[in-house]
């Protein structure tokens, strides 16, 4: 099977998304750092550059396609069902899928942005927007906490996709004053803390060492 | 197996395209229409209304998991092939599906309000908001023009759950002055008028009518 070559940022949250799956299934890969060029960095649009994927003649862009297929494919390896067996478990994490993608990834983008980045760039924090997206994710948070008071991950009693794909604005959120939304809910807060210890995740960050 | 409940509203499209997909598995389900209160349909949150899918203790939420849940089910019913069988079209259709979520669907759905819903109510529409989504409309269409240019549908030579996704606003977009977003692509072009043409898709439109 031809080499796997990913193309992106670790700075990117999409990037850290598939780089964490490429970690969790233990495969081999080559990465190609992204030069995105003098400033671009201070634009929120860099923090959901889409990695890319190639593997032969399959290119893909779009983080979380990139990591079904990767779970799909390497299924035998690294950590295991990433992507449930049963069609019921696996219906399940589309729907949390869709509620990351949706609910979750917009409005913690924009707090990554305005709490992270913002203030390591020597950059102003607009403070109407922190409020509002903090509400955002309050909300899908609260979801989140009846779900984690019924199984141990979102999609049940396995890590999988699903909470893979929070690793990357769940890591800066907790490293940002947004912390309190996370520490106010004992499950998410749980939950939180068990994927972010990680070994693949670590490995992620610390890509950002180079 | 315990049968399928759906509830939603026929003038959701987050509705319709669990509809659609249920047409066109060509299985039984039951349809529970959930009245949306007196001039709720005037605000745009209720075209992304959240269809709820039930069937024995399985309940989901969110349109593109409960399409994907049907269609691996019922694999073996009505249409075939509405998920792909080999890994690497799975992924393309898994790639699309994340540009229709993301990149298709929220200016998308902001036109269908500005330019068919608002007009119907007796509501102004937002010019700005129009010459915006348009402009986001027709970045994705030339995306898909060059993708349609090279295969029939959207994952390869088979109409899939993610041409199907696209139903509902390219639909009211077609009645609507954005047509010409189509139009003018002839691969785009082809590609609306073949999917809107699908038997299913005409059986959605009916439940409006009651």
């Amino acid at each position: 099977m031809a080499v796997m070559k990913v193309h992106g940022s670790p700075f990117s949250t999409s990037t850290q998304r598939v780089l964490a799956c490429l970690y969790e299934k233990d495969v081999e890969f080559q990465f190609v750092n992204v030069d995105m060029g003098a400033g671009q960095h201070k634009s929120e649009s860099f923090l959901s550059l889409n990695a890319t994927f190639e593997q032969g003649d399959l290119k893909l862009f779009e983080s979380r396609a990139i990591t079904q297929y990767i779970a799909q494919e390497y299924s035998d390896k690294g950590t295991q069902l990433l992507l449930p067996e049963s069609n019921k478990t696996m219906a399940l994490l589309q729907l949390w899928k869709e509620v990351e993608a949706h609910q979750f990834n917009p409005p913690s983008t924009k707090l990554v942005f305005e709490l992270h980045y913002k203030p390591l760039f020597g950059m102003a924090t607009d403070t109407a927007a922190v409020e509002e997206n903090e509400a955002a994710v309050a909300k899908v948070l609260d979801v989140y906490e009846a779900r984690l008071a019924e199984s141990k991950y979102l999609a049940g009693d396995h890590f999988t996709l699903v909470d893979l794909h929070h690793l990357p604005n769940a890591h800066y959120l907790m490293r940002s004053s947004a912390k309190k939304l996370f520490d106010s809910r004992p499950h998410v807060s749980a939950w939180v803390a068990d994927i972010t210890a990680r070994p693949a995740w670590s490995k992620v960050l610390d890509l950002q060492k180079y």
